[in-house]
């Protein structure tokens, strides 16, 4: 019998959607969405790398993470206005940034710059995750565009696995997956995992909110985040190869 | 004969559509299109105004414009990463502010505050006045809501008018409609013309990039502007109609 | 009849005046007086061009503006105390940059940069127009200087024509030039209208601040705008070739 | 057999220390070291809470996290000279204010305001963990001054349990506890555990730096962590008796 | 015989002018000249008190010092722009402000604010001492106007004394009074001094540039001051009592 | 007969230690007490110089003064969380830098810099001179070190002397040395004077407080200060000898 205000089991995700191709411009994109949670994914792909990496044969991922003013509830005052960025967005963005280098190569990415930026167009918890699941597929896309492109030549290969996260959490004393704000906002803990396709941990941020958590908590939270991220990572899959072959489509209808 | 790259004619403004109720959390919402320029426009509205207009009885309406970074061909900086706003987005950040004022009878808004975010989520030449065109609809739905949830009580119409606009340029010494970024950049006249849905004006701004320009090509490119603000405007109201038809059904259905 | 404040027509302009090589440092200045606005306008020259502009054998002409703090009649903050530049200060210098730009053959200037500083020393209407026709005399003055010098050798002329710039508004029903404070905070709209010495049209800015303009209303605004920007032109004239003969009477008493 | 560089093994911290009273003028002070990591940590006690918490009958504890510029082996330019917090100092300050509120009783504290202020005198890994470890010392420091003034009058213990942290990590494999900088970097896991005197989780933040870890070394690492805070633990909880022993004997002369 | 390249003795002050009465808005200004040295301070006089000060019965008198971009050799970049003042503007500003104050009794200023602008037009050496000799000009003729105007109604006077100030230094081993551009760079030894009307110090600020000055050195530079300042009390003098008969009269034209 | 709190006498300083070799990383480090004034200073050596000195052979000295937020009895805001550094923070940081290269012979010191930090752990008046103090102690050791080392080859010796600085004051009309906050807040005049070892003067900086400071005062002042300055240089020296000594010894050990 579930508790939750959607009626989902506490190991149930929300609905899930990738869609990619999303951006004119950029040369990878997607939008993902966890129930009404919906992230634009982008990632700019551009030869070269900063200056502090020039000459070391090494490419460069990084992200940046912000919210559009009125993706929330109440309208947010925007960063820029402000004039500077939160200490919320800096961590969000430094997050991601980790979890997308901890599955490049970046010798085989060669000098060659990825920068990935996820903006919340509507937040209903769990932002920082779906962003993360999202940017993978936008990643995945702007390398396999590079390579298509021959800007990349390496024979090896630049991602050498996927990521996925997603965020668990102890509602009212029951270990529960992928919450929304509202079971966000009164959990005693709050935890973001961040696994590979392989269910390996890439990075793990549990914090007691409201009261301090146990071992049994603790193992009862990863065995709900380790199942979720295996989904995602099918759904990413799923994502990829429905772009690679409307790709293939439309080059076969070039020739 | 058009020499337009796009096939068009030099009257002849790219496909307008306008799509309501976007966002799920702010009080009026709307996607607009102008060809390949995308601008999401959210009304926020709070009770209350700025401290500076306490105690008058007037309401207060304000704009903020800003770029996603890849909504353009190449990514462009973060101004919250930068620190701060740069010259051209506080301009339009003005520019869309004032025009919206130009219909707003503050008296009649009572001591309310709405604030008209405008998001470039795809940039192809003239996003200023897609984002007016766009804000001005999230701004009536915003205003409808307060008055259906009685938060506007006053008989008199907070908005005196509708405002549209759109861009139009001297291009190889033709004068055209709605120009594109590849237009645009090599236009010898960039103005931008907001109007009334009556046909009068709210602000031209015009611009001789490369020639000066005369007297002759501004009534030209005048007659292009007013021409197309009122294809804009049955455009705008068409979409307010719609909402309202939705929202009447959704009412409906609630008794 | 004149019904305005100072006795003036509707298009009749005040007195104003241009006095050259205030100052003793910059290679060319002027204060410029529009009644009892005046802005002090400094062209800095320097040899070489900004970095994004290196090799392109272009030369660089920007302007900056700026209020002192008790050129109003309230003291307003200084913008570098309050650590930015506000949007209207932005607004304003970009609008000078682009104006003189509008009538400098950037390749006939070299790779060399002129700055113009416009401060306003007194502030009573028309801030920016003023500076426009005081930048132009002291940018004519430091391209003088450069060819003196023999810095600019080219036998192209860097200046293709000149700028000057007025303000033309709708008072109490009425289209007048030159508005004073006092006229431009109760005016129905403000409109800056900046013209080559050949009476062709650089910038338009027009914006109801009151109520919508119809094209008649703009077609007498832009009337007066031409006749009083035809004897600014003649003002500035007289001002160069008066500091032109000063400086020749210099020389041949060196000699 | 020990592998690592100063010979300890897996499982021991570096020799610990933690003095109080070193300040003269905040209500509690601490200077903690883990090995060459020396942190001073300041409780500043004020009456009154921030704006956004009055009338709550709540009090606050905040914390600030941040280093001298000569802490490290390279000098690192002052933040307040680059007129800006990094992403780093926010995220740690930020920590250290969660960790610590994890046990403060808002309600027993009363509207008052403790700020712990964590300055890095010395950095060699593991600063922030030191860093909590101190700042709860102090913390526990000023909560006792403001009781025995009696500025704190509630029964009830503003202080559900103590805080203490500490670093572990996957070296050459091996899981070991507290990393010096020469192993943190080169830790291909690095993951802050910060838990109460009971053993239970405050916050764990684990991060692959070098490759994803797998369930079991993440279980190796969580039980090296909760056996150093149960040391850390102790150490605390003997300097708070030898501070307040201290204290006794004072007041007992001035009797 | 003098060794000065303007042919001055040691002991010879440049010429000096106070011109009043120069803004039309401000309560009180002056330009004051030291040779090619030109500031213009204006005083503005608000009504109450900053925040911290309310309800104290006393006013507050505070100086902003900053330079026009082209008052110097080179253009000087905008702090405006660079967005923060520098330290030396802020030494100036807090310099100007405190010797001031040194004549100034708050409690009869009354709950008022007096704030002094020294813009500096151009420079040559010595602009914070013109700019506090001026700036004592532009304030006395503010506590004039606002007891002329009752809004100072103490019959305390507000003003205690008067300020003036001069720079001396050591160049070529030489005692030197109002040191030019030329001569400042090259000093061995630069000091700025601060006196009352009277003689007594308000401040003495000496910087040994090149090389430790010795008790002797002091002591000359120090007797140069003095006769310098005293001379300038007395064109201060000359200038306030030029005011005084000039707004006498033109009270007796209006009665 | 003393009337100070702590009964010195008008002459006599507070008790002066100088500890060196406080740092684990620090090419020079002293921490330095007047009284219950505790200043850490630290001196870092790098090789080369900021780009506006390269290829002059000069090297560079600069200097940053700071104070922990609980330095003072109440807590001051961090200047990196406020966003800018305080004009007192820089004023202090630019008199400690001109203060020391006053006896730097800066190309004797070759093309390297030295950055002194001077960071205030606890104050209790005189902060700025301790930090002088100390700071000297600090360079000194990081030329010594840099020497040892042969990065500085010059057979000329990098610094040309000593530097060391009081405060002195009138307090109840009677010339004192070496003011405590408690004197300090109260003091007629406060005078800051640093002096080489010779008892020449490099800076003074007297600032009338409550009332002006006449000849005879001033004099007294200047007394009490040189004789003060030179009581420190023994201090100095003698910390210099001491460490110089303790590394003689360790260098004998090694050997």
């Amino acid at each position: 019998m579930s508790t939750r205000a959607d009626d989902r089991t506490a190991a149930q995700m929300r609905p899930v959607t990738i869609e990619t191709g999303w951006s004119a411009h950029a040369e990878g994109s997607a939008v993902v969405s966890f129930g009404n949670t919906k992230v634009l994914c982008t990632a700019s792909f551009t030869e070269g790398v900063p200056r502090w990496l020039k000459g070391k044969n090494r490419g460069w991922v990084t992200a940046e993470y912000a919210m559009l003013p009125r993706a929330t509830g109440e309208r947010t005052a925007r960063e820029s206005v402000r004039g500077k960025v939160s200490g919320r967005t800096q961590e969000i963005s430094r997050l991601i940034g980790r979890a997308l280098r901890a599955v490049v190569d970046t010798k085989a990415l060669g000098e060659n710059t990825i920068v990935i930026d996820c903006d919340v167009i509507q937040a209903d918890g769990g932002t920082r995750t779906a962003a993360i699941t999202g940017a993978y597929v936008a990643l995945a896309l702007a390398v396999e565009w590079a390579r298509e492109q021959r800007i990349i030549r390496s024979t090896a290969v630049p991602l050498t696995g996927s990521v996925a996260a997603v965020s668990v959490g102890m509602v009212d004393d029951v270990a529960v997956v992928d919450l929304p704000y509202e079971e966000d906002v009164r959990a005693e803990t709050d935890m973001n995992v961040v696994t590979t396709g392989d269910g390996e941990f890439i990075e793990i941020q549990g914090t007691a909110e409201q009261r301090p958590f146990n071992r049994a908590q603790l193992d009862a939270m990863l065995d709900l985040a380790l199942a979720a991220t295996t989904q995602l990572t099918d759904i990413q899959q799923a994502a990829l190869n429905a772009a690679a072959e409307s790709r293939a489509a439309e080059l076969a209808a070039q020739a």
